[in-house]
């Protein structure tokens, strides 16, 4: 079991869910300049998070089925987030917390050493994601996030991970073909 | 104090660094394709981690004076970094391992916050380097790190904070000017 499934078990077990929350599709749950640190648990659906420069979207993250996900830099800092979150499906979320999450971290040196892994791998899948930014071939952005992130490609459309990969959706396609 | 002075204070007081090591100006500490597991803090000199990508570098960090650097995605998977790693300016380094460094961060509950607040701190500097790659203006991306981290435009050398920048030296001495 990784990490994360065993701190949702025992967000379970001791009732630490905030709410239950519907987001319809294209609904915003996050716009930047605001301060939300909660953390979220996709039941079902997928979002994206993105960023705004100079008017242009920067599709950066992605939520879906099964897994967590929020608005990092207002969790991490407790100040206003610079991403917008937004569904792309019809999404069903839970919310917790941070107050609550990390009550349940400090708990016990076991869950201090589960949040010490997490944290671990998501520094790590920034320097692959730093990597897939510096990386000039299209053909190898599309490999390396295929390799690692498999799931994406099965719930995201296309048009969203093209944005993701930074290439259009006409060289995403070829790629995904051939 | 910051975190890693504290955990810093304690590496001293529990003698716990391995060796001193010295490299001199242009000497790699790490290749891409070995495992490197170690922490090092940076007693004098400065150094660059770099990527290669179809023969071009791509400098993204660096270690300079009072500052704690490795090969991160060793340090986390145990696995052969991608990363290589050299020196500078001539730079006098001190050597800690994995194994002791995570024993003494894992000894008392409060360790274990401080490492807690590093790892998310290093998650949000990295959010921040994703968003200078994603950043379309020169100017701006200039005006980001500067903000974020003045001490590196007074100890590495200009060609270095351009290729980080990714921008051209003669971009990078024109914005500095303006």
């Amino acid at each position: 079991m990784n990490p994360l499934q065993e701190l949702l078990i025992q967000l379970e077990a001791n009732a630490l869910w905030q709410e239950d929350l519907v987001l319809e599709r294209n609904e915003f749950l996050n716009h930047s300049g605001t301060i939300n640190t909660n953390l979220y648990f996709v039941e079902s659906g997928s979002l994206r998070i993105f960023y705004l420069d100079e008017a242009e979207e920067h599709t950066i993250r992605f939520g879906y089925q099964n897994s967590f996900f929020g608005a990092l830099d207002s969790f991490i800092k407790e100040e206003p987030s610079v991403y917008n979150i937004q569904a792309l499906k019809k999404a069903e979320l839970k919310v917790v917390s941070k107050d609550a999450f990390m009550n349940l971290v400090n708990s016990t040196i076991e869950n201090q050493r589960l949040w010490q892994g997490i944290l671990g791998e998501i520094v790590f899948q920034q320097m692959e994601r730093e990597i897939d930014l510096l990386t000039f071939s299209p053909q190898e952005r599309y490999r390396r996030v295929l390799k690692r992130s498999p799931q994406l490609f099965q719930e995201i459309p296309n048009k969203y991970i093209a944005a993701y990969l930074r290439m259009t959706p006409e060289t995403f396609s070829r790629i995904k073909k051939s």
